[in-house]
């Protein structure tokens, strides 16, 4: 009897076979032509977590695109992990951009090429695999183990939040592992401790019934630009401090460990001034722009319209005036309450002479954040720290990703990055690929972390 | 041999038809396929000019559409007064909107229909018709006259700045009558005294080289949009001052004579903020709304643009933000400098971590202001007092007409308004229309005002 170490030796050819089958299957879920591809998709995972070994393996509707459920529960007094990973893929154009269409994957120089190798599909069939490992070799599992797998994680989940809070039982587990995201660098690893939350509205500015002479009524008629503008930097001062009145009220202090922990990971200024071709980073007065960027909330201008924006001048004094804000937010903020604060500025900050409105823009989410200490934080680094010989380092993400906010809130259970994925893997664009030496790697380090778990 | 009036009367229906004739002819400066028919329009009005007894009468070329020319110098000793009006229309779409087509006038009512009736044919045509009277019941002129009739007016006269500079001589003239306008209501007259002058400039500001994620940058990486709300926001107090440094160090102030007859006006701010929509009219401190636009400068930001403008939320942190301003001037402001502080302000107040740079919007004009107690203009308000049985209002336009300036820096000569459309007649607009007793009591009005200007 091999180890599982040996198995997965033995039959990476088929697993990579496997992930190029998986990989033909354009399972785009922003495209309505798409939806039976999305199923299809859907019925692969199912199957091939049966033939792992898995029970109960199925597909489950959710009123949109499906997910994917199977689950081994036989460690009765062990910790139950569910594992999370997502088996849509994003859109693939431009096509003329691919060097080898995004749908018949291609292998060069020890990379899979195709749409969804990295983000998410190769990713998301290593934990199965590493699980058929365990099984065939130990016969069980360290941990009862949990697969949640969904396809519509690209166009946001909408009807995740639903199907969660209606499964809590069937979905039940002490620690949620997402196979979705990745490592620093190809030397080292990385874990994700938090993400921002998000939450934005539409601020809308409205004066005469419509655009007029701005010779004729300029000075006696409120311009809704100016207004826009007046409001706008009212937001925000040159210290870079947000002034929405309450904005910061719930944001907890950065400790001198985590500001520690943020300092641990590379950042090099110049190089990314380069990059962006901008003249200097910026930042809030008393933090360094990668705190900032890591664990400060932001308040952006996503948009702004108005008036004449054509070619040369057009002397228009204009009826109307638009822009959408949105907040990156960061423990222990809400989205809602960042919206009610919102509003409540903007109303307060609103000159005479026009009538103002604020909506709320769609995609609100909660910051999420899990305690570098927590256990399965831990066995997750100490499983990278062998397998790299460097301990990971804890990072922090400026944007937000609801699905964990979501395990937290619904499920009461912290999610444990730990995935593959390397920052140049073109996810989401041209030529997305997925290393193979990345795909071997990360079978080890689940089936690792599974017995880590067990505790 | 009949009075002058007496030759007006016997002769208005054939000038009726005349006037028919020339709003025949689709003569839209904007429209590369209707050059020909603004040259049409140029032979036409020439002939008409020398049919009426005048000198000289000829077509001469601009470089654009043409301008003509035509005199009558035999009265030594006495002003030259160069009469001006426009030949060329504004486009007549939406053709779905007129009750009968734009080029086929029609009468009813009293009230010809046609594009181009009140703005500018049928005004101009007034002072031809009132001076061929003349010449033919009195055998001559009070006083040497000069028609200069365009037609490139509803294009912005672009040709008509080096025109005249190369035309001194040919032009040279004691006053300017300008029947291009019009006036108060039916009942009461107007004179316009002032224009505002017009400047202003685009402002882009640029940050990164393309839109960024705003949780990855967010708060490392400035925001044009933010960098570009808070220069447009400095430029103006609460208090509706503009506060870009030196804008107002030319303007002259209002005096007690001044902001009576601006009182005078009647000015109904309820109905004003009905039509347009508004809650309240504002001001700047220490002036009524109706002083603010008529006499003082005002800047507004014509259009603003920047990021994602679409449905939804799409939470980017913009590459790049734009405006365009303009400012309306009163004397002595200069546009050119106008430019040149609006452009130090930007710098002077642009924020770190964006690039802004600053051009010059096309359509520079200086302000125009001709004193209430001018010669020409005080005969051509005993002309209308007499006429109108009442004295006009003396008016100031906030809107910019930069051929008053022009002639008056190019030739020296003051332009005095002398027109006789009416604000309901729908220039620029479906419908558009003149009245029949306008086009007489105008003839009248210019052969009294001619007599006039004799002194």
């Amino acid at each position: 009897m091999p180890t599982w170490e040996t198995y997965l030796e033995e039959n990476q050819a088929r697993y990579q076979d496997e992930m190029l089958d998986l990989l033909r299957i354009p399972s785009v879920s922003a495209l309505p032509e798409r939806v039976d591809d999305v199923r299809q998709a859907a019925q692969w995972v199912a199957g091939r977590l049966s033939s792992a070994g898995l029970d109960n393996a199925r597909i489950l509707p959710t009123g949109g695109h499906p997910v994917v459920y199977a689950d081994w529960l036989h460690a009765p007094g062990r910790p139950t992990v569910m594992i999370y990973g997502h088996f849509d893929v994003q859109p693939a154009d431009p096509l003329e951009l691919w060097t080898t269409p995004p749908f018949e994957p291609q292998v060069r120089d020890g990379r899979v090429y195709a749409r969804g190798a990295s983000d998410d599909k190769g990713n998301m069939l290593i934990p199965i695999l590493a699980v058929e490992a365990l099984l065939r070799a130990e016969g069980g599992l360290p941990v009862n183990v949990k697969f949640f797998l969904e396809g519509q994680e690209e166009i946001g989940s909408p009807q995740l939040p639903g199907f969660i809070a209606a499964h809590r039982d069937l979905l039940a587990c002490d620690v949620v592992v997402s196979a979705d995201g990745g490592q620093y660098d190809e030397g080292r690893p990385g874990l994700a401790i938090s993400c921002k939350g998000l939450g934005g509205v539409q601020i809308d500015v409205r004066g005469a019934r419509s655009d007029l002479h701005s010779g004729v009524y300029g000075g006696a008629v409120a311009n809704p630009i100016h207004a826009l503008v007046r409001i706008l930097d009212s937001m925000r001062g040159p210290d870079g401090k947000i002034t929405v009145e309450g904005f910061y009220d719930k944001v907890k202090p950065l400790s001198a460990d985590e500001r520690a922990a943020i300092a641990a990971v590379p950042f090099d200024e110049a190089a990314m001034r380069t990059q962006l071709g901008v003249p200097a980073l910026v930042s809030e007065a008393g933090y360094m722009p990668q705190e900032h960027m890591a664990a400060r909330p932001t308040l952006e201008v996503n948009g702004i319209w108005g008036g004449f924006q054509g070619e040369g001048a057009k002397t228009v004094l204009p009826g109307e005036a638009h822009a959408k804000i949105t907040c990156r937010l960061v423990p222990d903020q809400d989205p809602e309450t960042i919206r009610t604060l919102l509003a409540a500025h903007v109303e307060r900050h609103a000159p005479a002479g026009v009538s103002v409105s604020v909506q709320p823009l769609p995609g609100a989410a909660r910051p999420y954040h899990i305690p570098a200490d927590h256990w399965a934080n831990q066995a997750a680094a100490a499983v990278l720290t062998e397998l790299y010989g460097v301990e990971p380092y804890h990072l922090r993400s400026g944007g937000s990703i609801p699905v964990c906010e979501l395990f937290q809130e619904s499920l009461g259970a912290y999610t444990v990055g730990f995935a593959f994925g390397l920052r140049d893997e073109q996810i989401h664009a041209p030529d997305e690929f997925f290393r193979l030496e990345s795909f071997r790697r990360g079978q080890l380090a689940y089936g690792r972390l599974l017995h880590c778990l067990s505790r």
